[in-house]
């Protein structure tokens, strides 16, 4: 760590993080609306209880939905007229703010409002939002969104259920033709819904117009299961054990014609089927569409739960001590150890980096639900963000809180430190509201969608020259010549290496160039076969799957890059824009050592500057580490939000105090010698007669 | 996945598993004890039962342990004098067959006879034995291992709680002098235990010998805290709550001269030490190291966790179907997805290769407890041995208990399949009983010492030459020349490069290749500051920790390679020994993709091949997918083991149904016509018109 490459990284001695300017920073557009739901959140009646059966975690999450209804907490985005406030963004950012008081609050809270409530708002008509509304804003008629099957979970087109219309008596029948169509994960439907929506394909006249949804009654006000409708517990769960999950099954059961939600289809008394868009595809997209929301308030509340783990850790490991390294009387700190800095330091980043760019999707979905801008192009240009950032910050969050966790040793598995506790809770946002994998191949067939597109409108020319200069890149790259040129110039030259990594064009030029270059080679896979039968297309796009979700990994790399690259260009104070630029830095310089192997791969990067870039880290690391308590204080969470013993300061009154004994043992003449003195002192002694 | 590489990676035709066979080969030398252990753990009185509160968990634990004594389960490690079977191996290998019951039963049981149990067997004289074993073995007297305190566990040798000898009462006075010298973390300390193990810095006539271990009694036999002592709950974890663990400090509390476990060091009557270990230092890590087995069994226990997911993973992956892709009326089975065959057959493969490296550090144990080779040299190799397995293992098991539990999408959260609870109860296993990351130096350490100890002896020509051919190779790798000479050789034909990685040599030289050249590295990075002052020395080595570890990870690959390789190499059947073959190279091949860049940037291959690896590998999980279900299989676990509705048929039953039910739907008249179909036949009509 010579100070050599100091004067390349930037002047250390100013760098200082202002945590109020940077709190204002990270909280967004949406401050105001964080500071509320957060001071709601300090109340100890919202926070999760450990050591309880599902059973009475259950009755007490379902209090809690009902204070929150009287804190006036979960009504952002309904509209003025029903007593909401109309506001979108706003609801999201809130929504994100409840994971901190308990995941199963979150999710139940999100059953009720945000998918039930949803499902009426923005799939059903006025109507509709007049006669259930009220009700399920006050709880007082608790819903279940019943789409999920047993056999069908990813696939939602696919569903099983059947709901037939009977132009006799003017109504729906809605049947479950086998087990596999029976609705599984409902939350709510195990004990407390009186009302679901319920999921089905519509059948009218003999045809099946595809999957729409119906508002149903399924318990009636004493709570016993309406006729024809059988109800099973999903058990206990892996987490969110607050959700009363269930199983719903219908036998015939009829639904009165008004009851379909009927905004993006309808069915006239004599079963004619009318949608205001005509093809079928884009119909289903678009009623799923509109529930882009669960998707982006999971990333948030994922980003959430990701800064809580590294406030605990980043604290602890500023406090506890272990083994002796420097000093032979005072043990060192945990995160003065390199490895350590490389556990958290990383992870901080790519958090920091995760909320910038949910402050963007936020953005987007406002601007679509608001109908500032709810075109199509806008439409998807949302549900591909929210589906790239869903699927890496869900991940994200699990890696994090267990290494966090693990960087806690045994505090860190004891449930009064949390990490645990949300880790188990936060599992299955990796594979609800869309399977991370799955949402990352509904990201590559957009990268691929634009890329055909793009060469659409290419005239020939610019074709050519594109395709020429691919080629030229690739003899080159097959060669190693151009590699073997660039490393005769950067032979041995840190300095000059580092110099280069740090560059925000360099990096943007590397991040970038990975995912247009993964994109061309996954879009030339697979245009040979693009005229083939659907199940040789089938089979080919199978054979490249592993690449294509890699593709959108890239491109999702370089989206958290820019939102971070963004969101520090507008830090007005020095010190604190130095510290960012670094973290920044590091959230890059380690997405490229993760597919280092790539940049060497297609001669991006020389084997010379490649050998430079992991001791490059680990000095960004060092650097940022006196910064990381700062950082981590900048997330604005109070000790009410917080609640983890390894992040109340009893860890340095225990150090302390232990420090203190011993320095005063060493001070008195009780000290006991240690043996190996002894032993030493003797051998001296020995040698000198 | 063109045929033309077939006749390069084997006959496929005649690749089989025949599971009887692989079941024998991978239960290996103690087949029968753990046939015994697995018959017993059938009985469901041992599984564990979710939903309970810690308190009901912990009553339950408790009892199957009594069950456990009355099944003859845990005694196999003590002397036969004492009714066991002095056969160590066997004892682990049974241990190890716990997980599937009950986490929380394998470490109650491990607490009680694992450390109580042998801290008195190993370290405790033949009186200690005769009157205490006979308590701990029939679980009359329960106890705990009071090692780890509040301020320190990995670092043992820094433990703050004192024992002074008094000679005057010829008592040794056990003290916590200060709240970090506390105890904590002690399984049955909570509730159970009557009696301790306590580890304590032993000082007698003004000296400190360091760590020792006492026998103390804690509770009387109506389970009342004895005077002096205090204890309280470590509380809710995030799993093993059947576990009691307890914080326990004792404020001069006396106990007799005997109570100290004396093999390693004695005190007289009048406080006269005595060890027939001389260097305080050797004698310490010899304490320790009897308590190898801690670890040995947790990487055991977390193999076996790994194969209870791969069951559940692969079976349901060959039963649920999920979207349609080569086919419009039968939905694609998940395992044939490419994605979903990267995500679980190299998972697979590590699995049976930890497996295979498991037994041979079983077989290692034994011939060190048994005495048949217990020299300092095997202890050691067996110490790093541990270290490095129980690390990977660990680790691995919650990657793959993660992975199993995704690809089981939202089934997999519910606990009836036991991802979820197996994953809470053993993340602790990567903390405890040593600290993976302080494990894998530990591994790193020896590395480097074996290295120095080679260099001592080599003569100065060898020496020469050796330095002479690195240089060489630096030269070449930095002028990137000799790869490009390859890569000229390689160019464009993947089958040349598929039939150069499937080489067992090849592979071999890549993988030791990669570990010799990171020690080479790093010890040069060392080696100058070998002779300046310690805290300039560990400022040093602080640098090159992230290197360090990563370097004892690349030992640990070859290793594993290593047990898998001889492991397949005994199989005599043809078509199973084709199959682990593809396993085998789907491991190595794995491992060399994951770390490719070291790979590329060291010019160990070039990037043409480099680029042939991935897609080589999507051929070898395609080739292995349909052998997958006879290797899961061939784990030998029966129903009453693996327990998870997905493993159980049910999926396929319920996709059978839902077939049949289109099926007969498409043969009736009753079928819907499909909206798109509709709208299809319309626009042809229109045309046609």
């Amino acid at each position: 760590m010579g100070a050599h490459d100091d004067a390349n990284t930037g002047p250390i001695d100013t760098a200082a993080v202002d945590t109020a300017h940077l709190e204002q920073l990270m909280l967004g557009r949406w401050a105001e609306t964080r500071r509320t739901a957060r001071e709601v959140l300090k109340d100890p009646q919202f926070h999760k209880v450990e050591n309880l059966t599902k059973e009475d975690h259950r009755e007490r999450t379902l209090k809690q939905s009902h204070a929150l209804v009287d804190a006036k907490a979960v009504h952002r985005a309904f509209p003025k007229e029903f007593g909401g406030d109309n506001d979108h963004g706003a609801n999201i950012a809130g929504f994100e703010e409840l994971v901190t008081a308990d995941p199963s609050l979150q999710i139940k809270s999100g059953v009720q409002w945000g998918l039930f409530g949803a499902a009426v708002l923005h799939l059903g008509s006025y109507e509709h939002q007049k006669q259930w509304l009220p009700g399920i804003m006050d709880l007082s008629v608790p819903g279940a969104y019943a789409m999920t099957e047993f056999g069908h979970g990813s696939d939602v087109a696919s569903l099983g259920t059947t709901a037939t219309y009977d132009p006799e008596t003017q109504e729906f029948v809605i049947n479950t033709p086998f087990a596999a169509a029976t609705k599984r994960y409902l939350g709510n439907a195990a004990l407390d819904a009186t009302a679901a929506v319920v999921f089905a394909q519509l059948i009218t006249n003999g045809v099946n117009h595809g999957v729409h949804c119906f508002y149903m009654e399924i318990r009636d006000s004493d709570g016993r299961v309406l006729p024809g409708i059988t109800i099973n517990d999903d058990g206990h769960k892996g987490g969110l054990n607050g959700v009363d999950n269930g199983q719903v099954s219908f036998d015939h059961v009829r639904v009165p014609r008004f009851n379909l939600l009927n905004r993006y289809g309808d069915v006239a008394e004599d079963g004619t089927y009318t949608s205001p868009i005509e093809s079928p595809g884009r119909r289903f997209f678009t009623m799923l569409g509109t529930l882009v929301q669960g998707r982006v308030s999971l990333s948030g509340a994922a980003i959430a739960a990701s800064k809580l783990a590294l406030i605990g850790a980043v604290t602890y490991g500023n406090q506890r001590r272990q083994f002796n390294a420097t000093s032979t009387t005072e043990e060192e700190v945990l995160l003065d150890y390199q490895l350590h800095q490389r556990r958290l330091i990383p992870r901080l980043a790519k958090t920091v980096a995760l909320g910038f760019a949910q402050e963007k999707l936020l953005g987007k979905l406002d601007e679509v639900f608001s109908g500032k801008d709810d075109s199509d192009e806008n439409r998807q240009e949302l549900e591909t963000l929210a589906a790239a950032v869903k699927a890496v910050a869900t991940w994200h969050s699990l890696d994090t809180l267990q290494e966090a966790r693990e960087a806690c040793g045994g505090a860190g598995f004891i449930s009064e430190n949390r990490f645990t506790s949300l880790r188990a809770d936060l599992d299955v946002y990796a594979t609800f509201e869309g399977d991370n994998n799955v949402l990352l191949q509904l990201v590559a067939k957009r990268l691929l969608a634009d890329y055909a597109a793009e060469f659409k409108n290419a005239d020939v020319g610019a074709l050519a020259s594109y395709v020429a200069n691919q080629a030229g890149d690739r003899v080159m790259h097959r060669f190693g010549l151009r590699r073997a040129l660039q490393e005769v110039r950067d032979t041995g030259d840190e300095r000059r290496s580092a110099n280069w990594f740090k560059q925000t064009e360099v990096q943007r030029d590397l991040l970038a160039g990975r995912v247009r270059q993964m994109v061309v080679d996954v879009a030339g896979e697979l245009r040979p076969v693009a005229k083939l039968p659907a199940d040789k297309q089938a089979k080919v796009f199978n054979e490249h799957q592993f690449e294509i979700i890699n593709t959108s990994k890239a491109h999702t790399d370089l989206l958290l890059w820019e939102a971070l690259t963004e969101g520090l260009e507008s830090i007005q104070d020095h010190g604190t824009r130095q510290v960012m630029t670094w973290l920044r830095d590091i959230y890059a310089l380690t997405t490229i050592e993760e597919t280092l192997d790539w940049y060497l791969g297609n001669g991006r990067i020389s084997a010379q500057r490649a050998r430079t870039l992991s001791p490059y880290i680990n000095r960004l690391v060092a650097r940022v580490r006196p910064h990381a308590q700062d950082i981590v204080d900048s997330f604005g969470y109070a000790p009410e939000h917080v609640r983890m013993e390894v992040a109340s300061g009893a860890e340095l009154k225990r150090q302390d105090e232990a420090l203190e004994h011993y320095r005063k043992l060493r001070a008195s003449s009780d000290a006991p010698l240690d043996e190996k003195t002894l032993l030493d002192r003797q051998r001296a002694l020995a040698k000198s007669r």
